[in-house]
C-alpha cells in the first residue's frame, strides 16, 4: 500500500499508467521510500487534482475564439496516492536505496537534455508567429525588428545546440541504452531556465502593445463594434484583421497565457529547478584538470 | 467632427473625460491632425471596444477564488471616434503643427519617467510576495534564494533611481511647471522595458513550479479533494495552504495573469516602445562634448 | 606604534597624508584594531610597494607613442606600516569599536555612490572615443553601430542615475553633513560592477579588430613600413591614420590597458566587492512593508 | 603581381606560407580581386608590420617575471603585398568571382565553429586559474564564489556545445570533406562574441582587487620590500605568495593583458564581427517553415 502525493505532474491526467520513481538520492534511513512501481491511472486510491492556469477557461468558451493555439495545450495537476495497492509484479524497486542517486541523475540528465528539443520547438512556433506579425504589421524590414528576430533565433538555437551536443557526447551504458552527457544536459537546461523569458520579451516587443489591448476575435461579429474592429485592425497589404488577431492570440498564449505555463514557468522548474543545474554543472566538470593547465602555464610546480 | 481610433487606451473606460493629443511630430501636410481637445467619455460617436487579456474572466467568476489581486486591476481597450462633435471651447489645438513635436517629446518624457514609479510599485508587491513565499516554503535562508531576492530588489531600485534622477535634474519651464530631464526619463523607460521580465523570472524561480500546478483555492472546500489540498499544500510552521496559495496566485497574477499585461507587455510598449527610447537617448546626449574629451586625452588637435 | 598592511591603496603614492580607518564592523575582541589616525606619507616605517598593471611600462617609453591617454593615469600599490609612531594629536579613534560598523557603512555608501560619477566620466570618454572612431571608419550610420552606441550611453546614464538618486534622497546628519541614501548607493555600485564590461565590449565591437592588430604609432616614422602604415590606416574623408590610431589607443587604454585597471577591475572591487552590495541591498530595503502590501492584496489577514 | 594589404593577420609572422583568399562575395566588376594563391612568407614585396598589444613588452623583460603565461602567446600584424609576383602554379583562383560567396561562407562557418573549441580551451585555463585562486585565498566555499565559478563553467560549456552541434550536424560535400552546419556555427560564434567578457568579469570578481594592485613577482627578491611582499601576500594554508601571484598574473594575462587580445577582442572580431553572424543566422533559419507552424496552430488558412 502506498500513500503520498506529487504536487507537479505534467500531462498525467491524459496518461494510461503512472510510473513512480524516487526523486532524489536516498539513504538507508529513507529505505521505505526507495520504491518504483507502475499502476493504471484509474487505480483505486489515486486522485488527481487538476491545476488552474492562466487563461485556462478560454478553452471552455463556446467556439473558443481567443484560445490562441487551436489544437494543443498542456495540463498540470497534483496526484495523490491514498493507500493504493500495488501488485508484486508491478514493483520494480523495493528498498534498493543505493541505486536511487544514479537513477535520479540519469533520469534528470535525459529530461534536461530533452528540454533543448521540447522548448525549442515552442520557440520555433513563437519565432514563426512573430515573424508573421512583423510582416502583417509592416515592420519586418525595420532594422531593430530584424535584429530582435535574429536574436530570438540565436537564443533558440543556442538551446538546441546543447541538447544536440549532450546527445552526441552520450555513451552507451551496459544495458545497451545510451545516456546523454550529463554536463552538457545540465548546461542545456540551465539555458532553458533563462532564454525563453528573453525570447518572449523580444516577441512581445515586435508584436506591439496590440497584443494585450485588442478585442476578442468574436467582437468582429458584433453588429455595433465589429465594423470598427475589422477596419482598424486590418493588416498591411490587405491582410485581414482576423489573421492578425489570430497570430497575436498565439503569441499571447505562449508568452502570457496557457502556453506560458509550459514555455516559461515549466522551463524554469521542469526537470529540476535552476539551482539543481548550478550544483550539477561543476560536479561534472573536471576542475582538477583545469587547475593543472593553469599551474603549468604560470609555472607553478608544487601545486597540482 | 472628429473621426479616427486609438488602439491602446489604458484605463479610459473608467475615465470621465478623454483628452486627445497628437502622438507624433506633425508636418504642414498633417495639419488637419494637429488637434487637441477633450470630450466626455460618453459623448455620442465615442465607442470603446474592451480588450481581452490573459485570465480576464477569473474576475467574473463567482467568489473570484483565483483572482490573485483582490482589489486592483487594469483594463485596456480601443477607442473609436466616429464623427464626434467637439464644441469650440473644448478645442485646445487646431492646426498648430509646429508645436506637436515638442508636445509629444515633453509628454513622452513625463510618461517614461513615471514608469520608474508605477512599475516599481508593482515590483515592490512582487518582491514582497516572493519573499513571503520563500518564508512559507522554508527556502528563505537558501543562499541562492537570498541572492535572487537581492537581485530583484536591485533591479527594481535601479528602475526607481532613474525616475528620481530625471525628476531632480528637471527644469522649470516658462509656464512655471517643471519638466523632467528627458535623457534620464528615456533611460528609465528603456530599463523598464527589460527588468520586469527578469524580476518575474526570478520571482517564478523562487516561487517554484507550484505556481502553475496548484489547484483552485475553491478546491479546498471540495469534499473529495479538499482534505488532500489542505494537507499537501500546507506551508512551513503551520502556515495554511490557503495563505500559501493566495500568495502564489498574486505572483501568477503579476507574472502570467491579468497583472502581467501591465507589468510586462505594457512595460515594453506603454509610453513608447523600446526603439523610441533607443532613438531619443543619443539625441539628448552631448556626443560632441564626449568626442572632444576623447580628442583632448589622446592628443588630437585637428578634429573637434 | 602601528603595524600592518593594506594591499590595495589607489592613488596613495601621490598623496601627502594617509588617513587610516577600520574597514569593517569590529567587536570588543577586535578593540585594538578600532583605530583611526593620519600620518604623512613619508613617515618612518611607511613603505609603499608599487603595483604592476597591464601595459604599465608604455608610460616609460621614450615619447610614449602608444600610451593612449596622454595626460592621466592611476596607480595602485600596497602600503606597509612597520612600527609607525603616531602622535597623540593625530589619533581620531582609539578603541571605540561600537562606532566602527556605522563608520564603515557611511564611508562605503559615499564611496559606492561616487562611482556613479567617477566611472561614468570614464564612460563618457569611451563613448566619445567610440563615436569618433565610428565616424573615422565610416560606420557611424550603420544601424547596428547606432544601436550599440545608444546602448553604451544608456548603460552609462543608468549608472549615473543611481548616483544622482542616492544624493537627492540623502539626509542631513546631526553633524550637518549630508549622507547619501545607502540603498541607492549600493544599487549604483552593483551596476558599476557589471556595466563597464558590457560598455567595453560594445566599444571594442564598434572599434573593430584594428584595436589589437595595429602597429605602434611610432611605426609611422619608420622609413620601411611608415608609408604602408600611413596609406592603409587612413580614415574616412582623409582623416589621418595617426588620428585614427590615437583614438584606438585611447580605447585600448580604457578597455585593455592601464585604464582598464580603473575602469574594469576597480569597478568590480573598489568601494567593496559585488557581494558586499548584494548583502547590503536587502538590508536597506523594507521587505516587511513589501510583504504587507502583498498580504493585503491577496487577502491574507493572519500574516503580517 | 599583387598589391594590397590585410590589416589583421593573426599568427602569420610565425607561418611559412601565406594563403590568400577573397574575404567576401564578389561581383563581376570585382573580378580582378577574385584571386587565391599562396606564397612563402619571405617572398619579396611581402612586409609584416608587427602589432602592439596590451602588456606586450613584458615578454621582453629580463626573466619575464610578470608575463603570466610562461609558454604561449599570440601575435597580430598587418601584412602588405607591394607588387608581389605569384608563379602560375601557385594560383588557385583567377577571376572565378561566382564562387567567392560560397567560399567565404564555407570558410567563415568553419572558422566560426572552431572558436567553440579555441576560446573554450582558454576558458578552461581561466576557470582552472580562478578555481585555484579561490582555494589559495580561502573563498572557495563561499556560496557566491561557488555560484560564479559554476556560471563560468556553464557559459564556457555553452560555447563548446554549439561547436559540437555544428560538427555533428555537418554534411559531407561532394569533395568528400565535411562542412559544419552553418546556422549552428554562426550561433556558436555569436555567443563567443559575448560570453568571454562575462567569464572574465566573473574571474576578476573571484580573483579580487589584488589582481591589479599587487607588486611585480620580482619584488619578492628586493631586500627592502621583498619580506613584506612575501609576508602579506601569503596564501591560505601556507601556499606561497609566489604561487598566488603567478595564478593572478595568468588571470591578468587572459583578461587584461596580451592574452586578452585573443580571448576578448579577437573573440568579437575574429572569424567575422558579430553583425556578420546576426545577418547569417536568420538566413540559415527556415523562417517560412516556422511561420507555417504558427499559421496552422492559430487557424490561418489563407496565408502560408
Amino acid at each position: 500500500m502506498v500513500r503520498g502525493a506529487k504536487l507537479h505532474i505534467t500531462g498525467a491526467v491524459n496518461s494510461h499508467e503512472l510510473l513512480v520513481v524516487p526523486t532524489r538520492a536516498l539513504k538507508e534511513e529513507d529505505k521505505d521510500y526507495a520504491v518504483s512501481f507502475a499502476v493504471p491511472a484509474e487505480t483505486e486510491g489515486v486522485t488527481f487534482v487538476y491545476g488552474r492556469q492562466p487563461s485556462d477557461t478560454r478553452r471552455l468558451e463556446e467556439r473558443r475564439p481567443d484560445v490562441g493555439n487551436l489544437y494543443y495545450g498542456g495540463c498540470e495537476s497534483m496526484v495523490v496516492f491514498d493507500d493504493v495497492f500495488v501488485p508484486e509484479e508491478r514493483i520494480f524497486m523495493k528498498g534498493e536505496y543505493p541505486v536511487t542517486g544514479r537513477l535520479v541523475e540519469l533520469f534528470a540528465a535525459h529530461h534536461r537534455a530533452s528540454y533543448g528539443g521540447c522548448k525549442v520547438g515552442v520557440g520555433d512556433v513563437l519565432i514563426g508567429a512573430t515573424a508573421a506579425i512583423a510582416e502583417v504589421q509592416g515592420t519586418e524590414k525595420a532594422s531593430h525588428c530584424k535584429d530582435k528576430l535574429a536574436e530570438m533565433i540565436h537564443l533558440n538555437e543556442t538551446l538546441h545546440a546543447a541538447a544536440l551536443a549532450s546527445a552526441v557526447k552520450g555513451v552507451q551504458t551496459p544495458s545497451g541504452a545510451y545516456a546523454v552527457d550529463p554536463l552538457l544536459a545540465n548546461v542545456c537546461k540551465l539555458n532553458v531556465t533563462r532564454f525563453p523569458f528573453e525570447i518572449s520579451r523580444l516577441a512581445q516587443d515586435i508584436a506591439g502593445g496590440i497584443l494585450v489591448t485588442m478585442p476578442s476575435l468574436e467582437d468582429q461579429e458584433n453588429p455595433d463594434v465589429g465594423p470598427y474592429v475589422k477596419k482598424y485592425l486590418v493588416g498591411k497589404s490587405g491582410v485581414s484583421g482576423e489573421n492578425r488577431m489570430r497570430l497575436l492570440r498565439l503569441v499571447e498564449n505562449i508568452t502570457l497565457g496557457t502556453g506560458a505555463v509550459s514555455y516559461l514557468t515549466e522551463s524554469i522548474h521542469g526537470a529540476g529547478s535552476p539551482q539543481a543545474q548550478k550544483i550539477m554543472i561543476p560536479r561534472f566538470c573536471d576542475i582538477e584538470a583545469a587547475k593543472s593547465y593553469a599551474y603549468q602555464l604560470c609555472g607553478i610546480e608544487d601545486l597540482k
